[in-house]
């Protein structure tokens, strides 16, 4: 492999690189930018995939050797450009200190129906209502992928997990959880309920202690944005359940307690050890 | 009050509001930043304390009148002043969502020993040794509020709780939640014995699940950086718990772990409802 100098950032091989910022806010369609070694290596060590593929990768001139481990694993015939800090920066429209950015593409996610139906019989998901932020996403997750949830459902109002930051966050379980866009929060409640699942809603005014809970199949643990939270119809439809805090106090940050929420459900169901 | 209004970036009058992120890295001695309504109304309810004051405010123009019940909180002679959107993103150096920033004034922390020992008979501390990075920093400090931490102590090599990016992501409860600064982890590990404390190690490795963690009287969570973790040293000195995850899946964020094993001992206290 012969990295291929990049001296000019309106070099139109790397156009998908230009403005790295205001391109993640706006989204690029089937593509999605990976940064970081670490995220990298979850990204390649997953293989050749129906799920993504890797088209290119931009390095930081002085990062070429440390990323040596992932230019191996590379497919051949992916091109590696390089680039010095100037060229690098001027091309993101920021100083990179990752050093190490990929272009890859993914397939189209999967239907909510035969995404479901898919899982195994004691399958544990999350779905996300109205999760809009980056971090949150990413963070949900992280969580989910140290838990073993087996999936990850998002209505039409969450942000996509595929945003660079959000996969940053997530140190790569985004690309590794498998997760799949369903409509409004309503429809994947119906669609829950049509295979099977047991939803268990998050919600500060919910019914049962998390800790008392006790899941048995297939279970969904369903989530809503931190100020507003899940609306009413939904938490009307579900067992409702929270985490006792302090008196009067503010609340957890929502992937925070996605993360202690999904410990006690993956508990419960004897799946962690 | 009548707003001030500036219409040069370079005014001295808002000369500590400019170029925002860098000086955020770079720390302030005795001041700190605010921003956004939630986190100065967080503040401003503290009300005049010998740890806090306000010392001026810069007000977006189009976010004057939203920002009214925090101006109408401020003591009379804090001078609030007021920029348009240009001037307001050339002062701090990127464009501010946030539209309104509070310049404060701390007092220094206080001393390790004096600080524990001022704390009650059932104290619970959270140790944090390493976290050097904001966003963990500020969602520990939010989630040793939401658990009804009465303090936290972190090491020299700790970032700063009072940056601006810590305090906004522990949405004000970096201001709320008394800490105290203390040396190296096995000088802070000392000072907590001597003070009575039982200490808590939270560690990948750790020979205790957290949920069969039983602590009485003074108790310390001592968490170290996501990477390295906490040093042999210091776990050979401390009850080690582990967070039981999926097999072989990474790991926890620490933010996110913290929260987990406080909210586990915070309820073996009986401190939560």
């Amino acid at each position: 492999m012969i990295p291929i100098r990049i001296s000019d950032p309106d070099d139109p091989r790397i156009a998908e690189f230009v403005s790295l910022k205001e391109k993640d806010i706006a989204g690029r369609g089937d593509r999605f930018i990976a940064e970081g070694k670490v995220v990298l290596n979850a990204l390649l060590s997953l293989g050749a995939t129906e799920r993504f593929s890797v088209e290119k990768l931009l390095v930081l001139e002085n990062r070429l050797e440390g990323a040596g481990e992932i230019i191996d694993k590379l497919d051949a015939g992916i091109p590696v450009y390089v680039a010095d800090r100037a060229v690098m920066d001027a091309i993101t429209g920021f100083a990179m200190h990752r050093g190490v950015l990929a272009l890859g593409r993914h397939a189209p996610p999967p239907d909510l129906a035969g995404f479901l139906d898919r899982l195994p019989g004691n399958a544990l998901v999350v779905a996300c209502c109205g999760i809009s932020n980056h971090d949150n996403m990413g963070a949900i997750f992280r969580n989910a992928g140290v838990f073993g949830a087996d999936g990850v459902v998002i209505d039409e109002t969450c942000c996509a997990p595929l945003y660079r930051k959000a996969i940053r966050v997530s140190v790569g379980a985004a690309l590794r959880v498998p997760f799949c866009k369903g409509g409004e929060a309503s429809d994947i409640l119906a669609a829950l309920d049509k295979a099977g699942f047991a939803t268990i809603a998050l919600s500060p005014g919910g019914k049962t202690d998390i800790a008392d809970i006790r899941p048995a199949g297939r279970t969904a643990l369903v989530v809503g944005a931190e100020g507003p939270g899940l609306p009413a119809d939904i938490l009307a439809r579900t067992t409702t359940v929270r985490i006792p805090q302090a008196p009067g106090m503010d609340s957890l940050n929502v992937a925070t307690a996605t993360g202690l929420a999904l410990w006690q459900v993956a508990r419960a169901m004897g799946r962690l050890s």
